[in-house]
């Protein structure tokens, strides 16, 4: 399947399961709002790409791809708050806190944190694997907190040394598990998926500060510029535009290379597709 | 091992277990501030009694008691915010935003939460178990941040019914965990423990709000009558004092009843011990 389809596809599917979760109604429109307010997708997306080639069963791969998708946007909830980034708009829609208070949006971000570890668990493989999917997942997602921590702090002192860091943790740790999780379930090894998909993610987030720097508003669906205006600390601050979009390239297409030589030519061609679509010059 | 005790024995441990963690040094002292700030540790004792009656080994206990430790700070955290609780003590101290600021706050609790996670399911059990007790663990954990949602929510709008809910979702959840998880452990059935579990986190709720409507401030390390004062919804908003007592110890008496009959005579009477101390008239 290609990029541009797939949000077609996974979206109907993904507002079903959100909107059966059994939880408190009021509580469940919370929940809902950040995963369905848009969004690429591009982390399921991964997810099914490769695990399609590997044989697993699309019913397995859809729930992983909702569980990072939740938490994603419950991480994407408490970095938009007042305290961390006060960001008002996302995906051009207001954001949780603004839409349903501070309060709610700690909560429904916790929640939202929480509740992909639910669903890891609870996938229909023998428990040897659930145990390891659940393992990488766990170590994912913390990594994700701590590298949003990192992040709120680096922003007084810049460093590029620790601006990689900030990549690893922040972006390319939910990549990781994307690359590396099909390889789990199929109960095959995945120390390289995994550095695939870190490199990948690193690449990723070079990417998406080019295009903050470059993009208008009708692209982003965020404030454009926002990271420059907010002094914010990005790539851009240390080496020259066209720079970090020769380092982003080649680390984009070396991934592929890696993701082809591991068997994926289908996945390798598909994840071109999206540089593609989100052509940066 | 009596409950005035145990906290003597578990808080060496526990600092040792937190300051050994791998991460970030400034991240860490963040982390175990309030954790190491002191508390009951009621939770892990209840792990401990009916663990070693069941003959589960030490080690595995302490680790789930510190997991449950964990998470109970990290909700804490978030409870303490100003968007929620607005508490600016706890345990005697400077609440975690007080000191470290809201982001760090938010962040650290993200952590706090999602940590206990790692600990459980690297269990040094088989896969199996290990995925029961995570498959209860995220349960309990994901009721007591719709607990705290609810009870934000009711304090707008008073309602005894809905208060029995915020009870068995925001405190009971974890005691239910407590009593259960020795049983998975020991792989016995344990949907009786789960009840008991929640009937005597029930009434441990009802003490605590007893005891802060009676007690003073050097007695509880927050600033007491502050319920009362902010309007807080709870049990005496409905029923006379005596009558809470009353319901209270019913409750909890009847817990130990069906732990003894469950066959745990000491873990009844080490509990029993527990209500002397935090005798409440």
């Amino acid at each position: 399947m290609q990029f541009n389809v797939f949000k077609d596809f996974f979206n109907p599917k993904f507002e079903l399961f959100l909107r059966d979760l059994k939880i408190n109604e009021d509580f469940l429109e919370m929940l809902i709002y950040t995963p369905l307010a848009g969004g690429k997708r591009l982390r399921p997306f991964i997810i099914f790409s490769i695990g399609k080639e590997l044989g697993i069963e699309q019913e397995i791969l859809e729930r992983v791809g909702f569980a990072v998708e939740i938490f994603h946007s419950g991480s994407l909830i408490h970095d938009d708050l007042p305290s961390i980034d006060d960001d008002r708009l996302r995906r051009g829609k207001k954001t949780h806190h603004v839409k349903f208070g501070e309060d709610n949006a700690i909560l429904t971000g916790d929640y939202s944190m929480l509740l992909p570890v639910k669903i890891l668990n609870s996938l229909p493989v023998n428990s040897e694997i659930s145990k390891k999917i659940v393992a990488l997942w766990i170590d994912c997602s913390l990594n994700v907190v701590l590298g949003e921590y990192l992040d709120v702090k680096m922003n007084k002192v810049p460093n590029k040394e620790l601006l990689k860091d900030i990549y690893i943790l922040k972006t390319a740790a939910l990549f990781k598990f994307c690359f590396a999780a099909p390889f789990i379930l199929k109960d095959q090894k995945y120390d390289e998926p995994e550095k695939i998909g870190t490199d990948f993610g690193i690449s990723f987030q070079l990417l998406d500060d080019i295009k903050d720097e470059i993009s208008s508003s009708e692209v982003l669906g965020k404030t454009p510029g926002k990271d420059k205006k907010q002094n914010k600390l990005t790539i851009l601050k240390f080496v020259s535009l066209n720079e970090a979009k020769k380092t982003a390239k080649e680390i984009y297409f070396n991934s592929l290379k890696r993701v082809s030589i591991l068997g994926l030519k289908e996945t390798s061609q598909e994840l071109r597709s999206i540089f593609d679509l989100i052509e940066i010059s």
